[in-house]
């Protein structure tokens, strides 16, 4: 059986993560999404155990306290953080596991678990970026500005990700993403164990 | 315009290398396959400057000493190396290379440029590749078993090579060729340039 990787996807808001992960999950079924837990309260729409798993924070602590969370970091006053067993569950089982996680998380992430291949969504352009926040239409000005500086500053700390995935249209980023799928299971440790035993 | 890169591919006879190359390039016009220079003779149907550049022990000798092959190795009694020239000029216009050289150049090529990408196409078995070899009915079992164990070595090798391709069917190999193609070209050092200047 060929061995389960884990992918992680980060990117800066507004540049259509979501939209990208949603398109490439329902191309492949076969994909296990990391569902995060976080202490924010829920929006609108969003459902426990399928957005996010929401807990309080004395829960948040006690997952910290018993190692259950692969990683976790602060987000504007809120936590969020990656269940490890789900991550683990998978892999075993032979699939592939996606984090939607920040800069932050990925880099816990890959200091524990190396092998762990980062993905930077990255919009275009700056001046596209600026286009689709304001597109949104659920920012203030300044709220899209400060979501810029931030989006530069995730960038620079992005240079040391294995890939980055230009979302100019999702399915050129949702082709991008399955080629990296398939290439990082062509790695030598992989393939030398199928061809020798 | 994006950066041409370098792509070398390796792997044993009778493995079914250049079937899967030939395959590829079919399918993607744009790639730029490296013509290498022999002193070995031609063989019936193989023509100049197609199959190989034809040459003789001095002239290779010449394109050593004026620095003109990227990498050259002995085979079998023959010389065999890559004009440093046509990989270059491919680059310079953005497209990518593809170079079809054994275990011990690619080693010279990848000192030399370590950006270079090595993919090693591989049997799905080593019982599969005796197969092979023997179905093409040009070997004495002598020959075969040397190619056999000419291919392990090779293997033992390559497990620094940054690919395995297992050619079990064309159409898989050449879609992981595919897949490899298109990760290396989202790698951050390019695509952080493209987007940020």
């Amino acid at each position: 059986m060929r061995s389960g990787r884990t992918f992680i996807i980060s990117g800066p808001s507004g540049v259509g993560k979501s939209t990208v992960l949603n398109a490439l999950l329902a191309r492949h079924t076969d994909l296990a999404f990391s569902v995060s837990a976080t202490t924010r309260n829920p929006r609108p729409g969003e459902q426990n155990g399928v957005h996010y798993h929401f807990i309080n924070v004395d829960q948040f602590r006690e997952m910290i306290a018993r190692h259950e969370l692969l990683e976790y970091a602060e987000y504007v006053g809120n936590f969020y953080g990656t269940p490890k067993q789900f991550v683990d569950d998978n892999m075993a089982r032979g699939r592939d596991v996606i984090l939607d996680i920040e800069v932050q998380g990925a880099t816990q992430v890959h200091t524990l678990r190396p092998e762990t291949v980062r993905i930077f969504i990255a919009p275009p352009s700056w001046d596209e970026l600026e286009r689709r926040l304001a597109g949104r239409g659920t920012d203030s000005p300044e709220k899209i500005q400060k979501r810029l500086v931030r989006a530069k500053v995730e960038f620079q700390m992005a240079h040391t990700y294995d890939y980055f995935v230009i979302n100019d249209t999702v399915d050129g980023a949702v082709r991008e993403l399955e080629a990296i799928l398939i290439a990082e299971h062509c790695r030598p440790r992989e393939r030398m164990e199928m061809i020798d035993g």
